[in-house]
């Protein structure tokens, strides 16, 4: 079970074009691994004919129902319960699968894995955790949007399930964790990340302090915390910040004859260049703090980019990520109850 | 008046080798412009040698004491008296010079601009404004770092100055005004982004409504408002993530000779590249809400990019950006007080 993934085959912007390729190709390249494909039997069921070399490694599973990519989140809760989505979800919960995949619409991929997965003691809804290159490697970084106005307990529980998720996918003993912060010299930070700066370092996780925006891309950490605001218009700014570079390097190479032969020449470079940051090798960020995993992809991955996340779904379903959270998450709310209970006592001797 | 600008000549990683000659090299590009050069005259009076064309348009006033880039903007407040950064704020206090530029410690500026300047009614303290490219042209973003934890009427005051600054320095009648914001469809934003997109709606501002992380470079609104921790932050990671981009670009170029080669043809469009982005170009913040002109340079700016900190530094004063503020601010105000009025008044019938 551990080694088998549940697709959502409809999801995302291009569908079983996209998805059922992706997952041909991961286990092509995984033979230990199974796959189901979640979606309408009368799609998939003909595309399996592709791939006679992995019968018995890869069934379909039927769903009636697509989520739109617009569909209101609530709306699909309520309504969708024979959709891809979420009877992918279902495998999870049911376990027949380790883990599910989405490339569907992210609002209601949050809203289904927190029905149908449940969240974790003590945490009220899913951060999302993408990873990002920087300039030694990758970061895992979190919240990228779901929990907006955090409080310090909630950026601990953060730095716990991005280590635990670090440590997991990468076998990292103990994976540093910073806390995004800013670093003027009068005031560091607001109150909440004060708070969270103490309750960090007393974590027992290997907390390296503050880590500001420019540190994210130095490789500062293994895994960043911030709230979901924060991350999220960090993120989208990063995406278009690369997008008006991007845009503005092929204006110039396209400016006249001599910088389009410039280009032509500087062309196996660049490419190398752009694979090295290539989105697509990034893509598959986790819905943490549910009791299973869920996997959300870019809606508009390509055959390659969802296969990463797939991979990853994989990866984290056989490398127990959801029990180790679970586990050190009980051993956090454990002693914090320990020291409620001793204020408490000393309040009122 | 206001076509004379104050300079702190001592501060800044490389004081007056940078801050002179920028100044010399405005001043001939500004025929109608005049310096004062603040700073020890031991140093500054020497170097006046290098410019006989100028004389009679830049000027040397005395200041015995330097603020270090690593000073404690509170001690430095408390010590400093006789600091050149400390003298230039004087200089536009009593009305001898219509703006002052510094490229000394953020924290001491800021702390020093406050005192010397003061605030104008209701601001609380100094919102640091940089310009910065997108693909259409360039963003005023606001606050970058000095107010965290802000209300939503600051959020509404950093929409007015930011909307005058652009309106004043880029003749703009009517500039727009965007809220930094993120784009989940379940949760738009936190408590006190919604009330501040009230709040600019009834603004008479030129609102666009929210703007992502993305929207800031694709250049969708002519001020991006945020508060200073999430701006910070943005600014910040931008930074990082462009000298990620430009180490790989780099790496890539130098890996062998093939590449070498192939970067020195690409060369002259890289370098194209580069000066659409260069930063020094956009070097010279606003610290807004003052009752004069206050220009921070970065710490590290050479003299090409000081001298766009001084040339921002005039253009705010010869087009009354001060007095521009402070009209919108005291009709806000006023509206304010009014609704404030007629809601104690339906209170208490």
């Amino acid at each position: 079970m551990p080694y088998t993934v549940a697709i959502d085959c409809m999801g995302g912007d291009h569908g079983p074009s996209v998805t059922v390729p992706a997952a041909f190709a991961f286990l092509r390249g995984h033979p230990e691994a199974e796959i189901i494909l979640v979606g309408q039997e009368a799609v998939l069921t003909p595309l399996l004919a592709a791939a006679p070399d992995l019968a018995g490694r890869v069934r379909v599973h039927h769903a009636s129902e697509v989520v739109a990519m617009d569909e209101s989140p609530t709306l699909a809760l309520k309504n969708k319960k024979n959709s891809s989505m979420r009877v992918a979800l279902n495998l999870v919960k049911e376990g027949v699968a380790g883990a599910s995949v989405s490339a569907g619409n992210t609002g209601a991929l949050m809203a289904m894995s927190r029905f149908v997965l449940k969240m974790l003691p003590g945490i009220d809804r899913p951060a999302l955790c993408p990873v990002m290159p920087t300039l030694r490697g990758h970061v895992y970084m979190l919240d990228l949007g779901a929990n907006i106005d955090c409080s310090a307990e909630q950026l601990l529980e953060f730095g716990v399930m991005g280590a635990m998720l670090a440590s997991a996918l990468d076998h990292k003993e103990a994976p540093s964790v910073g806390l995004l912060n800013i670093g003027s010299e009068e005031i560091k930070g607001n109150e909440v990340v004060k708070q969270a700066s103490e309750l960090l370092k007393t974590s027992g996780l290997n907390f390296i302090g503050n880590v500001e925006g420019d540190g994210i891309y130095k490789g500062q950490a293994d895994v960043i915390v911030c709230d979901g605001f924060v991350g999220n218009v960090t993120l989208k700014a990063s995406e278009g910040l690369v997008q008006m570079l991007a845009h503005s390097l092929k204006a110039e190479f396209g400016r006249n004859a001599f910088t389009k032969l410039a280009a032509l020449i500087a062309l196996p470079v660049l490419k190398k260049f752009k694979a090295r940051f290539d989105h697509r090798h990034y893509n598959g960020a986790s819905l943490l703090g549910l009791k299973g995993i869920s996997i959300k992809s870019h809606g508009s991955a390509d055959v390659y980019a969802f296969e990463q996340a797939i991979a990853r779904a994989f990866d984290a379903a056989s490398n127990n990520v959801v029990e180790r959270i679970s586990a050190r998450l009980a051993e956090l709310h454990a002693r914090r109850e320990e020291k409620d209970a001793q204020h408490t006592g000393e309040e009122s001797p």
